[in-house]
């Protein structure tokens, strides 16, 4: 089996046992239940606790030997003690009948602690496991989900919306919270998710060429606090990203910070200014705060990247759009697009005589005194003129405009032309979550929507940096 | 009658007369109409339009001069030409009767447009006025806001949680934005708004001196594009942040950006680097992005300053709790408090074996297994440390709490501290809305929340910095 299919092994799994399963709703091997069965999974849920007889309508199984199917992973969610003789369990086990491929660690209590205990009750882990060639994720992690077969070992997430940003994260709470803070809206479709933990078998580097040949994954969103192999990291990442974006969240760059993450996962983060150098000639866009984060990984999924730098901020709330300017001009990156002659006449004919027309070249203010028509067709005519790569359209929106047919009749100016010619387009809701039923209509739609104009920005400039990364170096 | 008092007749008027009123739902001049009333009005509304009878339930007259009653403001929802003639009408009146001491153009078309027409347009309107010492807010914004005395002449916001934060801004969009994105929370109340518009009679530094001596505003919140007197804001501001925070956002570090500003508001940037000197100089506290911003005003009315710089990081989550100190580190402003040992001890008593109690002194991973109760324990045995300020909490929260329990057992070990006992909370829900439950307890109970991590770590830098500022600098 080569690397991809262990891999494979893992996210498409056909049959899963969680051992430590508990019938007691709250307790995490009830949740690990719950959500193995969350993604209309179509494989077997084998619960194992010698102390249950049925766990959430399954047939609960005294110890792994007594499953006479085959099983494809296994889960464990039991105390670190417990998990050294599972881990030998699975050993018999595999030995004699020859399944279980991986297994998935959820259990906490190894290298993390910092200690010899910790570091010890790891190698016992790990050692029965490794020697028959099953792969594991972990340990002290969230667990794993492929949305698209339905696996979930994780103990926090349910049903998550499809899409095609797969997370790759040493931390669960963290991938976890990209996921469930960005749900109401739609913000972010997933493919796969691996909360990595400790990281002591299936590592990042692996994991990254694995989502690089993942035709599903159009973004990978990695959260990393540190690797030992960095190096293998980089190259891996240099070649991925000829093909697809990788999105960075690094924490590290004070010596606690790096500590922190050291008791958090074990890992040394490593000097912050090397990483950052690194990354960026491997071509991976690094994100500096959490929104940027978010955002850009869901516009790279959702949006066309730019064909140029010359963006235009289409708006009808002026400091909002000042502000939002002042970031995108801050990077040296992007430039305001110069509109052609054709667009200023074009809006002039239809905006109001107070609107701001490219005062400031690439630069409108509609001013309030627009409707849901003729926002479709400043839209149709921005999206038409050639001088324009990308759009930043930023409004409340206003209270009298109606909300539904406002967010349909931008969808539809957008969709009016091909796919190849549609335009980068990030949509800024300042009023955030109370624009929550305009904001729904184009996440539906595949159009990413945000809430500070300066995170915007902050994307938009990513996404120029990365398009221009990737005409020079993709094949 | 002085400056204060003069700001009185807008703040507190009993009597609003709207020229522009419109009958027609979704006209600008309706929706003032109807926000006049939103916020249980006990005054007068005088809607004046010469076409309509009634609106919203309201006697509309067809002129200025046929209202008997007194009239203390006026606002107009006119066009700019008309609004010249409406000045010329308010002058007559007042010659007459001696009513009418201040007027809020929300109408634009005048300085804003960056040409001579709309300069000329400014001085007619404002002649008249500013000649009888009527006191004028714009022309070219959003309205003003006192949320205990009723008043509200916007266009956009209707009713607004009451609060200790007083919003001065150049944008009337973007302070809206702070109102309408957090109000789904409860995250931000609101004393006075002023959407300063063009800002060419009453401007920033009167507002802020007004604002330094109202007592019910605990915090000024300021958006600022630029001011032609900034000596003389900052000496009014100088003396204001000894009593009170400032704490502002200013765009303006690009010359697009200060173009921007410069065709929104038609005002003059000046140097970003200036202005950040002086800023500092007057203790305004300065945020650089919007969440920033929004959260750093809700926190310092809700939660008392940190008495030091010693801050506990709590959290059931590793990854978060990484990325939150090293942005807390990376100003040198905050340190990590050493956690006495009795705190070490109370907490290894109640937290699982594998949680993490200050391996990085001040720092507190108490792993997944916690309950409701324990959360309570160990809120208390915190606040109760004496080498501990201040306390960043950052949790999803696990989804196998109960929401509501939780923010309760939260908020009663809070509260179980006499007031000024009370330390500095930030509490982070990194699953954002999808905590909603759980933050509106909170919330209501004047605990602030926030959704990201760095944005809580850069919130409680800029409390400690403004704690040291007041303290060296108080009378």
């Amino acid at each position: 089996m080569d690397h991809k299919q262990s891999l494979d092994a893992l996210f498409k799994a056909k049959s899963i046992a969680i051992l430590g399963a508990s019938s007691k709703a709250g307790k995490l091997g009830h949740r690990v239940v719950e959500n193995a069965k969350a993604m209309d999974f179509s494989g077997e849920i084998y619960p194992v606790n010698p102390g249950s007889k049925e766990i959430l309508g399954l047939k609960c199984y005294k110890s792994l030997e007594e499953i006479s199917g085959k099983v494809d992973i296994a889960v464990m969610v039991l105390n670190a003690e417990e998990c050294i003789k599972a881990a030998e369990e699975i050993a018999r086990r595999r030995d004699r009948i020859g399944d279980i491929n991986g297994v998935v660690v959820i259990s906490s209590g190894f290298s993390e602690m910092g200690d010899e205990t910790g570091r010890s009750r790891e190698k016992a882990l790990l050692a029965p496991l490794l020697e028959r060639g099953i792969r594991v994720i972990g340990p002290n992690c969230l667990g794993i989900i492929d949305t698209y077969h339905g696996v979930n070992t994780t103990f926090e997430i349910g049903n998550c919306p499809k899409g095609g940003v797969s997370i790759v994260s040493q931390s669960g709470a963290f991938a976890q919270s990209c996921l469930r803070s960005t749900e109401a809206l739609g913000t972010i479709g997933i493919n796969k998710f691996v909360a990595m933990g400790n990281m002591k078998d299936v590592d990042v580097s692996e994991l990254i060429e694995y989502l690089g040949d993942d035709a599903r994954t159009n973004v990978i969103a990695l959260y990393l606090e540190g690797t030992k192999d960095a190096r293998k990291l980089m190259t891996t990442a240099a070649e991925v990203t000829k093909r697809k974006p990788i999105v960075s969240m690094k924490p590290g760059k004070t010596e606690l910070g790096s500590r922190a993450a050291q008791s958090h996962t074990g890992s040394i983060a490593g000097s912050f200014a090397m990483y950052k150098g690194a990354f960026r000639q491997a071509g991976i866009v690094q994100t500096f705060d959490v929104p940027e984060f978010y955002h850009t990984i869901a516009a790279m999924d959702k949006t066309p990247l730019p064909k140029g730098n010359r963006v235009c901020v289409l708006t009808v709330v002026g400091g909002p759009g000042t502000i939002c300017i002042d970031e995108l001009m801050s990077s040296g990156v992007a430039e305001l697009a110069k509109l052609s002659p054709e667009t200023k006449t074009g809006l002039k004919k239809i905006l109001a005589p107070t609107a701001n027309i490219g005062l400031l070249d690439g630069y409108i203010d509609m001013t309030g005194s627009v409707n849901e028509e003729i926002h479709h067709e400043v839209f149709k005519i921005l999206i038409a003129d050639p001088q324009i790569d990308a759009i930043i359209f930023i409004t409340p929106p206003p209270t009298f405009l109606d909300a539904e047919l406002l967010a349909n009749k931008i969808v539809s100016a957008y969709q009016s032309f091909p796919e190849a010619e549609r335009k980068t387009l990030l949509s800024v809701f300042v009023n955030g979550f109370s624009a929550a039923d305009c904001r729904k209509i184009l996440e539906k739609n595949s159009m990413p929507t945000l809430e500070y104009p300066d995170t915007a920005a902050k994307v938009m400039t990513n996404m120029i940096r990365y398009s221009q990364y990737r005409s020079k170096n993709s094949k």
